[in-house]
């Protein structure tokens, strides 16, 4: 037995941990972690997955909060899983945060276009459908965000928080305006994600008409506010030009500008420029242009404008 | 003792590293690292904490370089510790990097505005109490840099380093221009950080009057320098106009334009364009707005112009 | 033995794992990880060196893919490793892509200028010279990309991959119109990378002649493609004006314009705007200032403008 002890003393003091550069120390004592906060890092790693979905159900994670994830290419990256929301799973893939939305096409606007309202330039930036990445989860309040899970997850369903521009992480859910989710497992139907649904639903002016070439949609089911206070987040005077409860991609007004992706609605008319975000490069009108469109119709109603879109893959 | 040389031999080989995708190979032999990378690695993760003052203090860590750092939260980062300078512990939370002197609050002004001067932009990029973060440690002198900690950590006091632009880290301390900390724990008054600080005391045009509102100042110990390089560091003819020996955040000019931090100096006058940096998104005269202000009122004066302010917390 | 299966459980159950936030869970069971997704990435660590050579050399990596690498200073980052080209070890350290070909000088030209063709900022943006990165390895087709290693790595040989645009990592090799690599181990001369040969021939507007100070060029050997499909890659009227099968850096035009990199080739004329990429922030003829240059020549040619220019090290 003594044998036993000192070897395994041996590869206790030897095999986990370092001294100086190279020479192991130990990182456990008494069965728990000397340094805590290398605990919570190693219980992250045991549940590393290529979705908050897998970190759920193979390892049984139930909190919200940042785990890390990877690709099935083996490019490590961080984000927000929130495990609670109906049955909980959900990946948080991107944000469309408006930094300036007096600025058309300007600096920041990730989501549509950084190089001016440019009729040679009708998809923009892109982003909707390149592995391009920018933002960091715990930014994604404050800046636009995309992680490599947009591309990379394979998923069923969507589900959209609007949360106040700025607002801290821990209180992301309690502050969030809206929050609503798809049931119906339309990505299936689409690739599997929205990088994929966006190569066959192009984001570019011209591609299509008012209506007749709308994207696919999907009804949604609410887990913060209703159908009314849908219609309440956007201007008085666009409120008949949509239908509440569901979300949208891809869509055109009728000046053939396209835009991303109608949160928490369906257009009935050809102005969704006040009411869906994200966009092509060109827009015949130029106030158009921009991550958040023409979202600011009545200057004085300060409602979708304020809020960050997180959006979220299961 | 057979049976335990085996197991234990089972346990090296199967528990310790990886054979292809998911078997384990052994990472360590005869008591040292195979990898002495990994081994480097692997000390920088036992002394994981959420700040660069818990891993000297709690993780007995002595030497200047690149540490990992975790949010609360659980996000992880990577930044530079300054382990000496008064007792050591300080952690490089940012740098403001001018790009273009001559770009009025154009692309890469991160720290003031990238949309133009813009008087429908008063807070400009809002960088300074928002979550959104950017660069490297390693490139902080060779472009803006804000990370997790700068709004994650808790902190009493601040240090600032001057250092020439596009310097190696390694040549960093020996090659600052100016370097001094305070000592007073002001932060503790102000919400632990400057992304409180700046919550409290926004930088944004219009908000106060010159000098009748100016935001906290605290004097500062110097590490190189003095109160007479410090003075030097500006341009000649605005000499008159701050008093060296203390840093002070959140000022005003005459025509009520916005600045985030003073290095070095506390206004006496009301032009501190010319040696205050960070800013608002508006400034009445336009060649004011930018992450450096007007610092190059002189422009055959080469002083703070070509260096970078890299700000730590403690 | 009893006592010995005791304490390995001991070992087992308490040192490999985490349960909680601090108590330790096994990891592997019957000798195989019980979450793949972590073997893998174990596997990744196991190998942690400074450049894809080192991996492949002193770790016997054979796979191309994304590999961990690190600075001498402990700057952790991922990036994609060829280790197949001519014996493998290659590093993807950068990759230029022009997101606007109209864009002068504008948002997103990082190996240019984002700031408009201006004669005040000779160097633009500095990227070739400055350690500050952007993009991801991953996101290399879709966006400008640098990572720590252009500036870290020390390396005898250059290769480079022409993918088009948006291509998906695993289909990058199979994909790319060109691939070609020097073997004359040219690097050594200029301080083992191309930070540091930029920092000897600077890329700056009006720092030389055209043709009379041409920085250095090696012969390269072709992976995918030949001098004639590298002469065929650039606009038929510019084909006369270079001599295929090199790679040159930073040239002059007769503008005393700076180009970074002709990829493929080297000038004998003094227009390498047509088939050169990266340069300095004033071209006298602003069509010149861009990632990308004046590579659209001829507008109905669709050759180089559409693929990214992928960098590697070895």
């Amino acid at each position: 037995m003594l044998c036993c002890l000192f070897i395994l003393l041996g590869v206790f003091q030897t095999l986990l941990g370092v001294r100086g550069a190279v020479t192991p120390k130990p990182i456990i004592l008494n069965g728990t972690y000397i340094n805590p906060e290398l605990g919570k890092y190693h219980a992250r790693l045991r549940s590393i997955a290529q979705s908050c979905l897998e970190i759920k159900e193979k390892h049984g994670a139930t909190q919200d909060g940042i785990y890390i994830l990877t690709t099935e290419s083996g490019s490590y990256y961080q984000t927000f899983c929130d495990m609670t929301t109906a049955g909980g799973g959900w990946t948080l893939v991107a944000s469309v945060h408006e930094n300036n939305i007096n600025g058309k096409c300007s600096v920041g606007d990730r989501w549509s276009s950084q190089q001016g309202n440019d009729q040679s330039l009708p998809e923009g930036d892109g982003s909707w459908a390149n592995t391009a990445t920018f933002g960091t989860a715990e930014g994604s309040t404050s800046d636009d965000y995309k992680n490599a899970g947009y591309y990379a997850i394979s998923a069923l369903d969507v589900s959209v928080w609007h949360v106040p521009n700025n607002e801290l992480l821990h209180n992301w859910s309690s502050s969030a305006v809206l929050r609503y989710h798809t049931e119906s497992k339309f990505l299936q139907e689409h690739g599997g994600n929205l990088y994929h649904l966006f190569k066959r639903y192009p984001v570019r002016f011209g591609a299509g008409e008012c209506l007749s070439n709308m994207g696919p949609n999907s009804p949604v089911v609410y887990d913060t506010g209703d159908k009314d206070s849908t219609k309440n987040f956007y201007a008085p005077s666009v409120r008949h030009a949509f239908e509440s409860g569901f979300i949208t991609f891809r869509v055109f007004n009728s000046d053939k500008g396209a835009m991303a992706m109608c949160s928490g609605v369906k257009p009935v008319e050809c102005n969704p420029h006040h009411f869906c975000v994200g966009g092509g490069g060109f827009f015949p009108q130029r106030e158009q242009c921009g991550d958040f469109t023409s979202l600011d119709l009545d200057k004085t109603f300060r409602g979708s404008t304020q809020s960050s879109v997180l959006i979220f893959y299961r």
